[in-house]
C-alpha cells in the first residue's frame, strides 16, 4: 500500500485521539467552573454523553452527514456503520468515521455547558440522543457533507461554525428554557457570581483542550500533504496565546484585577476563533484573530450575564461569540494563496471584496438559526418526555451529585446533615 | 531505510507513549476512588511502581518473555537489555522493548488496585519487584512469547487476559490476604460503602485511560499495515461507549439512582472486554461486547462485595470479570475474515463451532490460575520479608499518607490534632 | 513530496504537541506543590505565560536564536515569523518554529518555579517578556543556533543546559531577589516546611511531564531516521524510573519515611539529567544517570533549604542540579559510536579522555553564569518598572489568588472572614 496513504491515515488516527482527549479538558473545565455539590455529576456526565454521542453517531449520525444526500439537506444511507475493508485510497473508512465521531461528541459537550447545575439527568440522556441524531449531523451535512452551504464555498476549516457555534446554540436554547440557577440573579435583576469551585481544574482543562485542539485543527488537513498541518498548528498556537494575553490585559485594565477564569476563557476564545480560519490566514492575522477573540469573550460574558442569560460554562461566549467571529474572520483575512489551496475566496483585506465575507455571514446565520431552533424544539420534546427539564428547587440546593446520583462527588468535603443548605449554595 | 518500516516504528512509538499515559489515568482513578487520607500515597506509589516495573522489565522481564524459550514455559536470555542497533526490518528492538515494558507496568498497576488503603509501603516495593519479574513475564511468555498458549491459537489481541486478568488475579490474591479495610463490613457481614473522595478525579482518570487505550489496543497492530489500527480504534471506541451507557442504565434501573462510579466502571469494563477482541469482531459485536461488559461489571461489583472481598478500586470486576468476558467474546464473535488476518479461528456465531471458544476458555483458566497462585505465593514471601502485609489498625485509621510517608497528601484539608479519628475514617 | 520528509515532519508535529502538553504537567506540579491560597494563581499564570512566551518567540525569539548570527552571539533576522511555504526538504519552517517555541516556553515555566507564592502578577507579565526575548534565545543561539558553544562540540541532545539549567538560573535569581516566603524560616534560620496542598496534583503533574518528555527528548532527533527516537525514549524511560526509585530509597533510608514529594522530584531529576545524554549513552548508563540524579536531587533540596534559598517548586534542584549533572554525564558515558552519530566525542569511561567533559563543563559554566546574570539584571529592571517584585506581607498571607486576581481558586474551601490569617498560612 502507498506509504503516503498510510501516513495520512496515521496522522488522522493521532488527531482522532487528540480530539477524544479534549473531553478530558471539558471534564476539568466544566467541573472547575461549577460548584462542589455538582462536581461528580458534571464530570461523570461527560463520560456517558461521550458514550451516547458515539453510539448515536454509529447508528445514524454518520449516515445523516455522509450518506447519499437528499437534496443537500440530509444524508440517508450508511447507518449502523460496519465497514472495515480498506482498499488503500485516501482515508480508511474506519479512520474517517472515528475522526468525525470525535467532532460530533465535542459539539454535544459544548451544548451541555448551558445545562449545568440544574438540568435533570434524564434530560442529559434524552437530549444527547436527539442532538446527536438531528442537530449536529444536519449542520455538518450542510457544510461538510454534500450539503448546500459547502456548495457556496464556505470556509470553516475545522468547525468554528459546524462544531462550536452549533454546540453553543444548543447551550443557548437550554439556558433560555432552563432559566437561571437559584441565586444567580437578585430581585432587581443584578447578577451574582456563582464562582466555580476549582480554578486549578479549570486551568488544567484549558491546557488539555489547547493540546487536543492540535488534533482538531491540524487534523482537519485530513492528511500530511505538504506538512501543512504544521502551519495550521502554528496559527492555532498563536491565536490561543493571543487570546489568553488579550483577555488577561482587558480584564486587568477594566476591572483592576485580572481574574483567572476570564483569562482562561480568552485562550479558549482564541482557539475557537482560529478554528475556522487556521488554514486561510497568515500568522500575524492569527495573532489578531486571537486578540479580538480574547477581548470579545470578555465583553460577551458581561453582555449575556447582564441580559439575564445564565450560562455557567460560558458556552455562548466562548463557543458562540468567538465561533461567529472566527467564521467571519476568514472573510477579512483569507489570503488568495491559502484560499486557493483550501477553498473559497480571498478575504476583504486581500482584495477579495465582500464575496467570501457574505458567504461566511450567511452560513453563520443559517447554521446558527437552525441549530438554535432545532435544539429548542428538541428540548421541548425532552421536557414533554421528562416532565420538566429542571430538578426541583430543593434538589438544586442540595446539588445534583446527591439528587441525580445518590452520593456526593466529594463525600469528605461535605456534611450533608449540617452544611447542605448553607455551604452548598456556593460562592 | 524503508519508509514503511519507519512508519511502523513511529506508530508504535506513539502507542508506547499512550500506554505510559494510562498511568496518569490510574493515578486519578485510584486516588479518586479512595479516601482523602490515603490520596498522596496512592498517587505517589503509581510513580515509583512504574519505576520499579521499568527497571525489573529491563533487568529480567523482557528476557523472561522474549528470550530463548525453555520448553515454552519461560524465556532465558536478553537480560539487562542494551541493544540499540537497528538494521531496518520490523520494529526496532528499542521500540519493541519499550512498548512491551509499558504493558508490563499496566499489569502491575492493575494488581495494586487490590492493595489500596491498607498495605504497607514495603509491600508495594517488594511485590512490585516479584510480580514484575515472575508473574507477568511468565503469562506473557505463554501467550505472546514462544509459549504454549500462543501455540494453541489463542486470540488476545491486546491483552484482556495477559495484562488485565493477570493484574486482576494479583489484586484478588491481595484482597484475600490483606482482608477487608476497617469499616468495610459490619459485624453481621453486611457491607458499608467507603466512598472514594473525589469523583472528578475518577472521571478524569477514566477519560485518560480511554484515550491511552487507543495506544494499548490499536498499537497492538505493531504497525500501520492496511491502516488496520483505525478499525481497532473504532471497535474500542464503541465498546467503551456501550459499556458506559449500559452501566448507567442498569444502575439507574436497579437502584433508582445512576451512581457515577458504576457508570465510570462500565466504560472501563467495555475497554477491558474489547481488548482481546478488538481485531476480531465487527462493530455491532463491539457494541454488544461493551454492553455486556457494562452490565457484568455492575453485578460483579455487587457479587464480590457480598462475598466479603474488599476490592477498593474494583480491579476484580473491571479487569477480572470483564477481562474474562472479553477473552471469551472472540470465541463467539470472531469473524472468519478477521480471524484469518489476526490468528485463530472464527467464533461460534460465525460457524466456527466451539474450537476457538475452547481455546479461549482454557487459556483464561490457565493464565488466571497461574497468576492467582503465583501472586498468592509471592505475597506470602513478601509477608515473611516485611513481617506482615498490612499497616497497623492505628495507622490505617490515621491514613497511609501519614503512616507511610510522614505527611498528608492534602495538609490543608485535615487537622491531625482534632480530626483524625473522626474525619479520616471517611465516607 | 518524499514520504521520509513528511514522516520527519509528522513525528516532530507529534513531539511539539507533547512538549506543549508538558505545560499541563507543570500546572499540576506547581499547583500541588504550593498552598491552597495561591493555587488558582499558580495554575492560571502557566496559561498566560505560555501565551506570552509564544508571542515573544514569534516576534523576536526565533530570530534571535536562528536568524543570521552576529558573531556567534545572537541571531538578527527572521522576526515576526510568517513563513508557510514548504519546498519539501527537512522540516517545514512552521514545524521547526513551533517545536522550538514549545522549548522556549518550557524554559520560562521552569524559571517561574522560583517566583511562586510571593511575586506580583505584573512581575510575571514583564519578566515573561524579558526572559523570553533576551535570556533563553541567547543561550539557545550559543548552543543550538550558529553560536560559539555549538561550535565547541557540546553534547546537549534535548536541552539539560539550554532549557532546564537556563530556566533554573532564572529561578535562582528570583529566589535571591524575592527572598524567602513568610514563615519559611524561623528567627534562628532553621527552615519550616510549607507543604504543598495537593500531592495528587503533584503526582499527576510528574506523570504528565514524564509523558511529554518523550516529545522533548525523542523529538530532538528532528526526524525518524533509523527509528532512533525509540532508543532515546528507552533511555528516557529508564532514567526517569531509576530517579524515582533512587529518591524513594534514599529518602526512606535517611529520614525513616519515604516522603512523596522527594520521590516525585527524583523522577523529574532522572528526566532532566537524561535530557542531555539520552542520545549518547547506553541503557545501563541511563539507569545510573537516573539513580545519581535521584540521589542528587534529595541532597540538593536539603542543601538549598539550609542555605536560606527558598525555592518552592525545587527548580534549582530538579532543573539546576540535575541539569548540570546531566550535561556533565555525557562527558563520562558517551559511547564512541553514539558520539559519532550525534556529535562530540566519546566520554571519559569510553577512552575519550577529558576533552568532552571539558566542553561540557565550560558550556555549563558559561550558560549558567549568563542565564543567572541576565535574569538577575532583568529582574532588577522589572523591579524598577513594578515598584517592587513582591506582594505586600498582608497580600502574601491572604494569598495571591485573592490579592492578584480578586477571587479564591477554591472559593468553597475557604472562609475569608474567619480563616484567612490562620488557615491560609498553610502547613
Amino acid at each position: 500500500m502507498d506509504p503516503m496513504v498510510l501516513m495520512d491515515n496515521l496522522w488522522i488516527m493521532v488527531a482522532f485521539i487528540l480530539v477524544i482527549f479534549m473531553q478530558g479538558g471539558f471534564i476539568m473545565l466544566e467541573a472547575g467552573s461549577t460548584r462542589m455539590k455538582n462536581a461528580g455529576h458534571i464530570a461523570g456526565k461527560t463520560i456517558f454523553t461521550l458514550g451516547i454521542a458515539s453510539l448515536v453517531f454509529w447508528a445514524v449520525g454518520y449516515g445523516f452527514i455522509y450518506g447519499d444526500s437528499a437534496g443537500g439537506v440530509i444524508g440517508l444511507s450508511n447507518f449502523f456503520y460496519g465497514d472495515y475493508a480498506f482498499e488503500g485510497g485516501g482515508l480508511s473508512s474506519s479512520i474517517d468515521f472515528i475522526f468525525q465521531l470525535a467532532f460530533a461528541a465535542i459539539a454535544l459537550t459544548v451544548a451541555f455547558g448551558g445545562f449545568a447545575e440544574r438540568a435533570k439527568l434524564s434530560v442529559y440522556v434524552i437530549f444527547a440522543v436527539l442532538f446527536s441524531a438531528f442537530v449536529y449531523p444536519i449542520v455538518a451535512h450542510w457544510v461538510w457533507g454534500a450539503g448546500w452551504i459547502g456548495a457556496l464555498g464556505k470556509q470553516d476549516f475545522a468547525g468554528s461554525t459546524v462544531v462550536h457555534l452549533t454546540g453553543a446554540m444548543g447551550a443557548f436554547a437550554a439556558t433560555i428554557l432552563l432559566k437561571p440557577r437559584i441565586g444567580k440573579y437578585n430581585k432587581d435583576g443584578s447578577p451574582n457570581e456563582l464562582a466555580g469551585h476549582n480554578q486549578v481544574f479549570t486551568a488544567l482543562g484549558v491546557l488539555l483542550l489547547w493540546v487536543g485542539w492540535f488534533g482538531f485543527n491540524a487534523g482537519s488537513t485530513f492528511g500530511v500533504a505538504d506538512a501543512f498541518f504544521g502551519f495550521v498548528a502554528l496559527n492555532t498556537q498563536l491565536a490561543a496565546a493571543a487570546g489568553a494575553v488579550a483577555a488577561l490585559l482587558i480584564g486587568w485594565a477594566t476591572l483592576g484585577k485580572a481574574d483567572v477564569p476570564t483569562m482562561l476563557n480568552g485562550a479558549l476564545a482564541g482557539l475557537v476563533a482560529i478554528t475556522a480560519s487556521c488554514a486561510f490566514v497568515e500568522p500575524w492575522a492569527a495573532v489578531l484573530i486571537g486578540i479580538i477573540g480574547g477581548v470579545l469573550v470578555f465583553y460577551s460574558m458581561k453582555f449575556f450575564e447582564k441580559k439575564g442569560i445564565d450560562d455557567p460554562i460560558f458556552a455562548l461566549s466562548v463557543h458562540g461569540a468567538a465561533g461567529v467571529w472566527g467564521t467571519l474572520s476568514t472573510g477579512f483575512f483569507a489570503t488568495p494563496e491559502l484560499a486557493e489551496m483550501n477553498g473559497g475566496q480571498a478575504g476583504l483585506f486581500y482584495g477579495g471584496g465582500l464575496t467570501q465575507l457574505g458567504v461566511q455571514f450567511i452560513s453563520v446565520l443559517a447554521c446558527g438559526v437552525f441549530a438554535f431552533a432545532a435544539s429548542y424544539i428538541l428540548l421541548l420534546i425532552t421536557k414533554g418526555l421528562t416532565g420538566g427539564l429542571r430538578v426541583s428547587e430543593e434538589e438544586e440546593i442540595m446539588g445534583l451529585d446527591m439528587s441525580e446520583h445518590g452520593s456526593y462527588g466529594y463525600p469528605e468535603n461535605v456534611n450533608p446533615q449540617t452544611n447542605t443548605g448553607n455551604f452548598h449554595t456556593g460562592a
